[in-house]
């Protein structure tokens, strides 16, 4: 009896088998999980795999159930494909064998599995004696394509349908979301599947118009969120959503109309049309997420700071007035509580923190920092108010991460400093106050409870020849970065006594934060594998500054990873894979949430880490 | 040790137990079949038994789980409920503990299992540790008292849930479709359940109020089908939908209009709401059935007559705008062709032919007679296009049945006849028809092919009596019912030549139709046990008349049941019960369609039957 050996990929792990044997039954002899719905009779076409070495002419079979190109490539049924000398063979989906492209993130692959399928179908043509419905000659056609059985209608499509098969002359595209039919197009329209997944933030939104079919990221856009017009922070939207009439409509319209425009930019700059677009995801915060679908968020802005609904939820887009194809289905990521919401969620996605074996700290540092610290065996989760510091408000000459703001100060021999775009500067964004002040505690000019030395107290030698830009400003003492004449607007820019104390502020919750998930958790410094920042500030901080600071321990400097916008790489996953996004409830049920103002020692452990630790 | 004898009604059963024995355990010995979700543990309340002797106190854990109505009326739970003494208990449903009551329809019984459950709610308060969504705590609550796992909700009701939980401080009832949460109700209000099971004709409007926890009917409303406006009969509305612009909208809005108003008047009478009515049922003839969903019937009007939808459906009433409950929704019976509509479906469920040992003939007869004929193991059906004679349209002094007609007539000694309402007669309507050309037959006065024998050529004895009302009329002969002097409008009332050649074409339709089923199923009169005639004609015709003529075969004639309004039945036990709506679906799915356009030998057949048999 002739054997031969298959190598099977991704793992490599090897089976020898007699001739004659398939693919399948290598398969299970190796021990190698997999699903074969239809019970290895090459029906379904479900255990495609792909060949790489030992590729023999394609089956009958094959051909009926692949496409030319995945034939040339070299894709098989498992099932029927029998082994005559030995191969190697790429399992394509180890889990559960699907039309799946891989798709890598910057954080991990996984595979398409889009939650919406198009079949195109040629519906035969009744007769009196074949006088089947619309409906069911449709049915009969689709059941034999996909593996669906029990097919259903919403009302809407069912009024479409006689004359979409007319005109089309029975051939016509299908759109499913699982066992339903929610659209329906003439002629053959499968190939056109586009996507966008959104990242709602306080502040920005921002889109990704994705290809479906192949994962490809197409076009990025983004907003200003012009809620921004009813209140900055979520706690004035919040209010205004109780307090107006019809405050919760306007927030809610405004977010929408903001995101169909980002719709149109996008698909008119990828050629496209809305009509293409089937499917999007959501990642938000949690009051973001409530105003997003019209529901009031009052309970979330009083005690106890509850939501109404973090579940993951599916909502025909033409419900919440998106204007996509008619058969748009809205994906929203579940939050996992009321002020750690689905762009946490999201984040966990993206970073898997749930499948860790190592202990990671994840923060996305904004007004409010959402810190999770965990591993796959147990993640913790809270929420600081950092206040606006951060973000270069309230501050003295503070201004958001935009052009003319200064966002990095190094102090060298000489004081250096960078600026967004070209020209001259016109204030200090959150990145360079870090800096800064991180500079002015390693040189020994602030104490540490945060106050200026005066000129005469310093000491250290560095610190010397930065002595005289220390100002007197409104009854104490500031630190001059830029005089009036070197600035756009002639004022001087300055870190002053408040900025400080501002920051001490907003950095002392985040530590807290940090802190009490430790604490809390039996975690120390030392079983932090990984610190990943995500998020825009996140990503724009010097990890140095932030660690002298004390916003982030320092023991955990050289742990730090910036991620990226992870959020948005959540939204993405959920868009692309219908797995992934109902796995987000999951990963978000499994997340202890701490409420910091119930935890009994919270104020002691904030005013500790508003000071700095001086070497 | 103590022994006790238990009685189980209905059935009678009896088994004797030891003291200390639950109720549950008795049943068990006893061999009844009973479902015991929660274990036997008291935590689901599913198996209610209603104790009529020995009734004890209730436990804590009936208190709990039973209103104080149920615990009033001797309801227990058989798993709890210890037997101290001799008892009589009646189960409540013995094959699936619900909240199920036995109706009895003319026809069969069957159970209540409403497809909306209500569940009242006592949702508990968010704290800073129990700092859950409201949603979450809802749902935790709920899945303690239901056996749905996994709850979803709408957006629709997630936008409603923050305020109704605060508003009804916590105690709130929510309405269940599966394991979908479709309302929210302050407080209890799980009493309040009513629905609606509509009849929707061509001509007239059906509609029963129920109440939905007794299965009790409360009210029967009707009103002609304004759609009549457009069109008499259905090909007219056909062709109304089709060349009108907006025409189908209209004739949609028409019916649900219609159906608004006769909501509006069943529950002004039973001095409810229309808040209350969360279920509506429809049955309604195929073409009825897509213009009251807004579904564009041409297909159906033109070869090969093929519907665009025939299985059963569920729609939100809202989108229908039916002005019912916000949750309530509309459970649409399935057609089984394009001229078999949902009607005769819920004839089927209301008659159960599926479950049928025996052979039997369904008639339902109006301007399109549908057949059905079969048993358990085989169902063929057909419609057959009979015209407007029965209705009394086409004939010359035809009319509806409505006050003035005459509607039955007697050849005795003299000549009579009853007249629906008081006082003169106006015209007559289709059973009178039939009656005065059966007794014409009988007579002898008419020959095989229908045409009048001249007075001279009458030999019957009986008919001479008759020999004067042989008039001459447009050319032909006419037999006079009433002369001018007795009639409302000073006109006579007489049967024309031309109105027994409708009558002819009209009753030959129907018994091709019959013969034709007959034939393709290889069934003879002999094996047909009985013949059910459903609906409004068929209840008012005589049924010898109706054999005389030859609609119905002759030797049939002693095995018809008249079934009243079946369809409106089959309507209601569509309403009352989740599992034979879905039924509904296998039953059309059984029968067998015959075209009979494209029954080879039906120009034949059909001419035959035009024929009058003479003894």
């Amino acid at each position: 009896m002739t054997e031969f050996r298959i190598i099977f990929q991704p793992g490599g792990t090897s089976q020898q088998v007699v001739s004659g044997s398939t693919i399948m039954e290598a398969m299970n002899q190796a021990g190698l999980e997999a699903d074969f719905p239809c019970g290895g009779m090459g029906k379904c076409g479900e255990c495609r795999v792909k060949v790489i070495e030992g590729l023999g002419e394609p089956t009958t079979n094959d051909r009926f159930r692949l496409s030319m190109q995945e034939l040339d490539e070299g894709i098989r049924l498992a099932c029927i494909t029998e082994i005559q000398e030995d191969m190697v063979v790429e399992i394509l989906n180890p889990k559960k064998l699907q039309h799946n492209i891989l798709i890598s993130s910057e954080d991990r692959p996984f595979y398409i599995e889009t939650h919406l399928r198009k079949f195109f179908v040629e519906v035969s043509q009744p007769s009196l004696i074949e006088h089947k419905s619309d409906w069911q000659r449709l049915e009969e056609t689709l059941v034999g394509l996909c593996d669906v059985k029990n097919l259903k209608a919403p009302l809407s499509l069912l009024r479409q349908l006689p004359d979409t098969i007319r005109e089309a002359k029975n051939k016509l595209t299908t759109v499913l979301h699982d066992s339903k039919i929610i659209g329906l197009e003439p002629g053959d329209t499968s190939a056109t599947m586009l996507g966008m997944a959104f990242d709602i933030g306080t502040t920005t939104i921002v889109g990704y118009l994705m290809d479906l079919n192949s994962g490809k990221e197409l076009e990025v856009v983004s907003t200003l969120n012009p809620q921004a017009q009813y209140g900055g922070d979520v706690i004035s939207r919040i209010t205004y959503a109780g307090k107006q009439e019809k405050g919760l409509a306007s927030l809610h319209k405004a977010v929408t109309d903001a995101i169909n425009k980002l719709i149109g930019e996008a698909v008119d700059r990828a050629g496209a049309s809305r009509t293409s677009i089937y499917e999007i995801s959501i990642a938000a915060n949690t009051t973001m997420h409530h105003l997003f679908l019209g529901i009031n968020p009052q309970s979330i802005g009083v005690s106890p700071y509850v939501s109404v609904a973090n579940q993951g939820l599916v909502v025909d887009a033409s419900e919440l007035g998106l204007e996509i194809n008619g058969a748009g289905q809205v994906f929203v990521l579940p939050n996992i509580a009321g002020f750690v919401g689905a762009d946490t969620t999201a984040v966990l996605l993206a970073t898997e923190l749930d499948q860790r074996e190592d202990v990671t700290l994840i923060l996305d540092i904004g007004t409010n920092g959402e810190i999770v610290l965990g591993s796959r065996r147990k993640m913790v989760a809270c929420s600081a108010a950092a206040g606006p510091a951060f973000e270069g408000a309230q501050i003295t000459n503070g201004m958001r991460g935009a052009v003319g703001a200064i966002d990095h100060i190094t102090f060298g021999d000489n004081l250096e400093f960078t600026i967004i775009g070209e020209g001259r500067p016109a204030g200090i964004c959150g990145s360079a106050l870090l800096d800064g002040v991180a500079g002015l505690v390693e040189l020994g000019m602030i104490n540490k409870r945060g106050k200026f030395l005066r000129p005469d107290q310093l000491t250290y030698p560095k610190s010397l020849g930065f002595k005289d830009r220390l100002i007197e400003y409104d009854g104490a003492w500031a630190f001059l970065l830029a005089d009036a004449g070197e600035t756009l607007h002639g004022r001087p820019i300055m870190i002053t006594q408040n900025d400080i104390r501002e920051l001490q502020l907003a950095k002392g919750a985040i530590a807290a934060g940090v802190r009490i998930l430790m604490e809390s958790s039996d975690i120390q410094s030392d079983d932090i594998k990984e610190v990943l920042l995500a998020g825009a500030f996140g990503n724009y901080l010097n990890p140095h500054s932030a660690c002298v600071i004390g916003l982030i321990p320092r023991e955990l400097e050289n742990k730090i990873r910036m991620i990226g916008n992870a959020a948005g790489t959540g939204a993405k996953i959920a868009l692309l894979s219908a797995g992934e996004f109902s796995r987000a409830d999951e990963i978000a049920a499994a997340v202890s949430f701490i409420e910091l103002g119930s935890y009994s020692r919270f104020n002691i452990i904030f005013a500790e880490n508003t000071y700095f630790k001086l070497d």
